[in-house]
């Protein structure tokens, strides 16, 4: 396979720049919309898969779905067992029935769309994240959503970094490109990953084998540090690693009045942990993170209390500074338990390493980025400045010889990513879907 | 009123000591755990009361209850509205109606016997406390209620601190006294206080003026540091001031991959106050007591937490000290907020000064019960060592010219208060139960 | 020995109670000020042993001093090296030459001074203190010594605990004791011993014999909780349990600006140690406390802190709760190394247990003190609030089955112990001397 | 002024690229040994500056130095007094007699050498710094500086950071330069500037006018992030921008034993202050950095600590994100005080922005140094990753119109920088040397 090949062929193209249909943008926008209305988060998307494989049989393409898309030993991060229910007949109850959902209950969410092209070519990967965040949506008249009447119908969740844009992205460039599948080199799919936050799902995904077959992976982010209206990014760098992690601290509860030297604060423990953890030493070679999400801790106010758990997560510019992290947070967690006499029970929710973007594609994406009209700026490389488990994807691509390269859209925010006041302009949601269509006809 | 003249006639009636009659016992067990297992927590204690209502009526005792006992803007500590219903509902199930519930909706528990005696004399008052723990019980075979069948129907509820016998001793000691009316000097009330855990539900009684017209007011409690059975304490002392305080910290959410600089942390902020609360100097004019029971921190694993609520308590052999100690926990509080930039919010949510119980009382106490045969040990004055809202009560009594007394009642532990594997001996049930009658018929 | 006995026989004797030399005050008061000038700290009290020898001496007082008085093994907390040997030769200059303090070099001060006396009886022993504590003293105007020129001359030190006048009454008390040597029965010792601030210097006496023959043994403490004048306690009581510990944390420098991964924090360490364990939690048993005195952490601006010492202090009760406030330390000591990548050296620099009065002396004591007009209120048991390391020697006596004191002298202060503007009324002096030189006549 | 001008001119000069006296190299490495061994910390350079005095005036060389060289008010972080003092009288010591350094007493080391070229060309002048770390040198056999006999014989202080090499390149650069002055073009002036530690020296000699009339500017580091022997770097990027300041919490002393409430514990608020500094949230735009490089707290073991003092720094990889870390530090130091009841005192000792080299004359370095057969390798950028507050000459520069840049000289060391063992490869010294001596003559 090489990548050159293909760019000489297939770079001018241009089945979508300035022709795609008029419904093509209308549709982007109904879908993320009803994505957005109801928002559902990791190894929770029943409805949003749902919907998913409706509009893509409706469309005539295959899709596959179920537990042979994932491997269950690699899947980071399963909710508790009962709000996993709990989602599960929410969403039956919102699709009128759980009869298109049974084969996902448990979490196997996330499907894959296959176009078999017209023409000879390669196997290429349009990856989307479809989870929302465990986020309350703003209910001010300021925050669109809200405004407009498509805010989240499920309280404490709503999509706040984009994902019902990728969703809607996902569903109509396998709509675009299987209108024109006879003129298409090769095989497109379009893997819908459940859990992407918190890095939970691309691991399962990828160890069931979802890319194994691939010689080009894309993914893509709306927003993030590329807020200017048309611009596109070839590759995403700085893509953090990141773990995550949780723990829980076990001491033993005491009357606080009566008896305090008996007790074993769990919580004196936590604090110490969330205080010295922040304060682990910056790494002299690149951006290191570290935050301790939730706490919660204690039963009674007059009782010393006696476990405390936190959700945390670790992220370095590289692989190395994440490792440096997590060694450090697990020190400390080790030496907080100690400090207070509690014992100390750790759990990986979730994982994933930098990757960065293969040169010679993110060179074939420079040249076709550069001819699309409806593309403002073509920019090389953007800072992703977060973590992104597509790396999981493309890391198995490129070790079996593949290429894959992470994009980025431009677009105005409302107010930050995983904030309850996150919106983007949908724009750049046709921007998004003309530019995946066109890359995968140019390979 | 004078209570040695009290003491002089009366002191050698002993109606109960050694006479009481077999179904005495029985029902006090049976009471008790019938309590025991439906445990009701602070201003929610509907069946509790509902069934300490059935009881003395058939007893042909008058009961007081309802919103005519409680001074609305004095119930420090209400819990939530929905928290507050949904214990309401849970209560009417049971019951089988809520009838005999309605007038307490809201919060109004408790209730007050009036047994008028046949003899002139004065008006006296037993105070006992009907909630309980907010603590999981033990589901251990090693722990009595759970494998004789009896221990708590609701999750995260259980009486761990002895207020189920309380309970039960008020209802039967009611019932012990009625018996012999006619030779009753004055009159006797048994007012069953909720809300005694927190130091919550005092105030509003006592604002309410339930104590206003006695003349001798009694409280006790079973076990804390009066382990040996038989072992009667004529006073508690060294009950500490307390103050139940709620702090709430608000920062500001932000992308902790991203943007971890533009975030307000307020699990930080909270953490510093933990550790600098715990950290408050001693006082060296007595004990000093911090907790902080509960943290809440936090919404996503990957977001900085924007709020963080805790509970605490401060205590104080004198008030002085519980003063010292709460100032020091404000101004902690503030600085922590500051120092991560955030907001707080305080709110007071239970709150008890020490007292002592009134030396001539206890001296006629004495008296009685160095001639009680069931009493193996008297002792004058036992540390108490926690905090106790009957001295809100003690106070009006003795503001009043009254006078007051705290008693406890030594009985074997099977783990300390508030925890989840605490039981006592029930032989204390009927000990107290009779010290509390022959006390009653001595003035 | 039956102390009763010698009760019987001696305690009308009153040589002192009215009848002291006008002298003596005066003398009282010189001496106190010349060691307040000269202020020592432990095991540097070279020109404090030379004057107290001068005194003694010209009285004709036999005096032992120098390593017999010592057990090298158990002097707890010895200066540096450097540091002794410069106040070695600083008293050397005071004194015009060194002759007199070269058996102490090396830290052997204080010393012992013997009076047989002329009739047949027991052993007893009056031990004084006599350092000073390592705090800069006032140069307010409103501070007394400094206003009258008697403050001290010796940078950072200055006697703020009253052991000025404790060495002060020592040598008064030996002379008046002296001067009707023929009608005191049995022998007096008087032990001026170095170090008590740090509890450093009682365990190398006590293991060197001094108390080993004695049947009676007297402390005594001017000021602390007692304040009114005139009033004398028989007996301290709560003398506090403490540890005296250094612990040393070494970790790695870095380039705070380059490599700050690559350091381990010395001073993270410590600090999460401070706060964590002024945080240690409070023991229902009684008093406990945790002070840790100094910290110096760090070389350079710009360079991770490889190194930090502290000197802490535990105190308890009882030394069950001293115990646990040191293994609490300990642990928390422990950890705060581990969470920072450091390792720990502990240091034991001090220590004593608490120790109560012997009931039949405490009897004894009071019968005298209430005949003795100049003693204003006759307290039985006054709380004492600190440590004091005179316990030591107390046990030894009590373990060999003698009897043991602590007497406490009311006097006002002008500050608290330990702050530089300490100051009391020296008319606490004569009553001192003539309450110990009477108590060693009537036994 | 146009560099590329001077470029064609000049740029195929070579006079010392290949072409050095033997005895450069041998006197660049005497003279790097000779200030090693007597290493002097920022204001206190007397003795460095009069070797360098005496080196260029037997050279032949003009040089300025003295009170003209500085401007009081911009002399950040001075010695104390006596400090200072004790520091002129030792290197009076050292040169036999304080004649030479007389002007220099008070701080006002540092000198400029300036060379007046035969041809018509612009003002140039390379700056280096003179001054050593307060750090303790290593006394191990490893380390060559003790091995070969010329470690430090200051105790606590030693070159750690190259300065001692930067030094010896200013004299022998300067003469290099002296010796064909004939054909150099224009002016060059060498200037030694004190107390680059701590970002001290700069601004009083940048605010004394000595770049004022300067078109060039260079510095250079050796060592750093740039390790391979030969390598040289055009242009150091990523300077960080930083701010050190002193803090000084004031509480009040309290007897810990007996009135621990007191006290305001100073130790306390410091602790506090240095575990949520180290806590500061990351800055999203880039490297951000924190140390508390010391801390001394506290007088005796028993009394609660009255005061505090830490020396920190605060970095940023740009000046918005240094004083966003200037910001937080400030807050958090106000707030642990509050949280202590202590005062706040805060000094500035030193600061210094970030700044860039030229890149027009980062070009024109380029290709001299790729010309130069003694460089292994050109970077054009190098990652500097500490302060340097060269940066503020350069901006004094740069704002009037002329072009700065600081280079990197590649050596491996012994140990990084400011560790106690830090030592470098000398071959790096003539390398430098001929780069400066190459690059004034091409200019």
């Amino acid at each position: 396979m090489n990548p050159h090949e293909y760019t000489q062929v297939n770079d001018r193209t241009f089945l979508f720049s300035g022709h795609e249909l008029p419904e093509d943008e209308r549709e982007l926008i109904r879908l993320r919309r009803d994505f957005h209305r109801h928002p559902e988060s990791a190894w929770t998307e029943y409805r949003t898969t749902a919907v998913i494989l409706r509009e893509l049989r409706a469309a005539g393409i295959p899709v596959l779905y179920g537990p042979s898309l994932h491997e269950p030993s690699c899947m980071y991060g399963l909710p508790r067992p009962e709000a996993a229910e709990e989602a599960f007949r929410r969403a039956a109850g919102e699709l009128g029935g759980d009869g298109e959902i049974l084969p996902m209950r448990g979490g196997f969410t996330g499907c894959m769309a296959i176009i078999e092209g017209g023409l000879p070519g390669p196997v290429k990967i349009l990856r989307v994240d479809i989870d929302c965040n465990e986020v309350a949506e703003s209910r001010s008249a300021e925050h669109r959503p809200f405004r407009e009447g498509f805010s989240s119908v499920h309280e404490g969740l709503t999509h706040a970094c984009g994902h019902d844009g990728h969703a809607a992205i996902g569903v109509v460039t396998a709509k675009m490109i299987a209108r024109h599948r006879d003129r298409l080199p090769g095989t497109v799919k379009i893997l819908f990953q459940p859990g992407e936050e918190g890095l939970r799902g691309a691991a399962s995904m990828a160890a069931a084998g979802v890319a194994d077959d691939v010689s080009f992976l894309f993914g893509g982010h709306l927003g993030l540090t590329l807020t200017k209206p048309g611009a596109v990014a070839a590759s995403a760098v700085a893509i953090l690693s990141s773990t995550k992690l949780d723990l829980r601290f076990e001491g033993k509860a005491a009357h606080a009045g009566m008896y305090p030297q008996l007790g074993r604060n769990a919580l004196g423990a936590a604090a110490a942990a969330v205080t010295n953890m922040l304060a682990i030493a910056r790494h002299g070679d690149g951006a290191s993170r570290i935050n301790i999400g939730t706490l919660h801790a204690g039963s009674g106010r007059n009782v010393i209390p006696s476990s405390a758990e936190m959700r945390l997560e670790t992220r370095g510019e590289t692989a190395e500074i994440n490792r440096y992290m997590l060694g450090e947070v697990r020190r400390i967690a080790r030496a907080a338990a100690d400090m207070y006499g509690c014992s100390l029970t750790e759990t990986i929710m979730g994982s994933a390493d930098s990757a960065e973007s293969s040169p010679a594609l993110v060179e074939h994406e420079m040249a076709l980025l550069r001819q699309m009209k409806e593309v403002g700026e073509v920019i090389r490389e953007q800072k992703f400045g977060a973590g992104e488990d597509v790396t999981t994807l493309m890391q198995v691509v490129q070790d079996r010889g593949g290429q894959a390269a992470e994009l980025m859209f431009g677009t105005p925010l409302a107010a930050p990513h995983h904030n309850g006041s996150f919106d983007f302009d949908e724009a750049v949601l046709l921007l998004a879907a003309k530019v995946f269509a066109e890359i995968m006809f140019s390979l």
